[in-house]
């Protein structure tokens, strides 16, 4: 399982042009300017406003990076969705061009379902696709989706299916949730990912694979170095400060904040951009964002202009 | 203003085949037997899975009924999604194909939306589908979709775009919500209907078009006499009357129970198939709920077998 795709990884996110359509070139260069940086590209996630993009603009995100000559080896995307038919079209798409992994939502809008739906659903999902080369990484994100993923789900679709469940991406927040995860299936090769950099460190001293985080986005560096030196003498104090940028973050609504980062620090106001229902930040809150993140010594380099 | 869709609709069950394709020709006689019962054809609505279905299925469908000759006039189908390209692809399909009017969901991924975020979605929807003809009737419906719609954003559409956001459909369950619609927004022609017909009798005395409920697919042609004589003698013992049939389905999960009652009453046990992540009834839940029905004077005729 040596050449599963671990570390730090990004919901990279996704820029819009006037007219709202993607701006593809300019999300190419940011996965480029991400992929420099170490970090992994799963685009298409929540951070990336995947669920406000329609099922043929997601597969023209996926042939635009492939196209562009980035590593597939490097990317997880996000291909779930409400329904079958779209989470199989985009799954099947990103495998068949090469992509380490995908990272699948459970089907959202139907609340209360039952595991035993969910696992007909995931069944479903990775039989139709048909494939041997395919890893998903299932998305626990109750805060956002409602509807979860149960450990018990988790050890029936390993049994089933032991080579193409490969992980979990945990967002709930709750480090006991995160920590039965590494207990029960860690051990056997199940590849647990924090759904933030706050649970780096634990979680790989846990024996997790690394994180998927949005401020992967904008401290991509300093991430990446934890994940480098996690058993060395500086771990916690690296850890604390990344602590210290993600709590800035936090206090904003992090996708527009995200945004509003990159369109300073790359010069280019047009990053501002959202899509509804999201909207963008008000420019008091941009400007002390930004005054923030100065204060406290943060910028991002290297960006495409 | 007559001239609207008005009365009892019912988010038609959509029905599928052993592949789990959806069965146009099953389904367009489903619609016929409902048009045929007075019904308006609210389909691809939640009680439709209309969002365990692909948007270039639910465009089928829609083609489906209409070729089949039935009256666009009679039908809101359910056109909302997650993402703003898909919604507008959807409604501009009905809307050109004529039908009365679209049922519209907020897009139901991102939690904790702003009015503002929300008022930019419909207003870009409404815009870029940029037909006179188009009624937008919003769906209210926070159990399932968790994103809402405030009578402020309701007050802001109607302001913006007068003709073309027509009306609601509250599926709350909180009679004092829909009161407030009614008394706000119904003398101005803002078609106000229940999202369940344990409203109707209400709904209709403070001045409402009707129901939109899914039990409308089985108890059709009661709740439609309802309808018709609501400001008669036995109005409301009509009521308590749909109540008691209403009660047995609401106590099994009610897209299964609804098929299964379909299934039973057309001897077709196809009928009982969902998508993941909903399960059918167990055979015995099957068994007890037809046998309350049966047991409470309840049968459906005329279906198509």
């Amino acid at each position: 399982m040596s050449d599963r795709i671990k570390g730090v990884l990004s919901p990279v996110v996704t820029p819009f042009r006037e007219d709202s359509t993607v701006d593809l070139p300019r999300f190419t260069e940011q996965c480029k300017w991400l992929q420099a940086n170490q970090i992994g590209l799963a685009f298409l996630g929540t951070n990336s406003e995947a669920n406000s993009i329609s099922p043929d603009e997601r597969i023209a995100m996926i042939d635009a990076v492939i196209d562009a000559g980035l590593d597939p080896k490097g990317m997880m995307p996000g291909t779930g969705s409400c329904n079958l038919p779209t989470t199989v079209r985009l799954t099947r798409h990103a495998v068949e061009h090469g992509c380490a992994g995908v990272l699948m939502l459970p089907p959202f809008y139907y609340k209360g379902v039952s595991d035993e739906g969910l696992y007909r659903y995931f069944s479903e999902v990775i039989q139709r696709v048909g494939n041997d080369g395919l890893r998903v990484y299932l998305y626990h994100i109750p805060p956002v989706a409602q509807v979860g993923i149960s450990l018990p789900l988790i050890e029936r679709l390993l049994k089933s299916y032991p080579s193409v469940v490969a992980g979990v991406k945990d967002s709930s927040g709750d480090w006991n949730n995160t920590q039965a995860m590494l207990t029960h299936f860690a051990p056997d090769g199940f590849d647990v990912f924090a759904g933030s950099e706050t649970f780096l460190l634990q979680t790989l001293r846990g024996g997790g694979a690394g994180c998927i985080s949005a401020t992967a986005n904008v401290n991509a560096p300093a991430i990446h170095a934890l994940y480098n030196s996690w058993q060395g003498p500086d771990a916690d104090s690296q850890q604390r400060d990344l602590d210290k940028i993600r709590q800035i973050f936090q206090s904003y609504p992090m996708i527009p904040a995200l945004k509003a980062a990159i369109a300073h620090w790359s010069d280019n106001p047009s990053w501002t951009r959202v899509r509804p229902p999201l909207v963008q930040l008000e420019p008091q809150q941009h400007r002390n964002l930004i005054e923030q993140l100065q204060a406290a010594g943060f910028s991002i380099s290297g960006l495409a202009t």
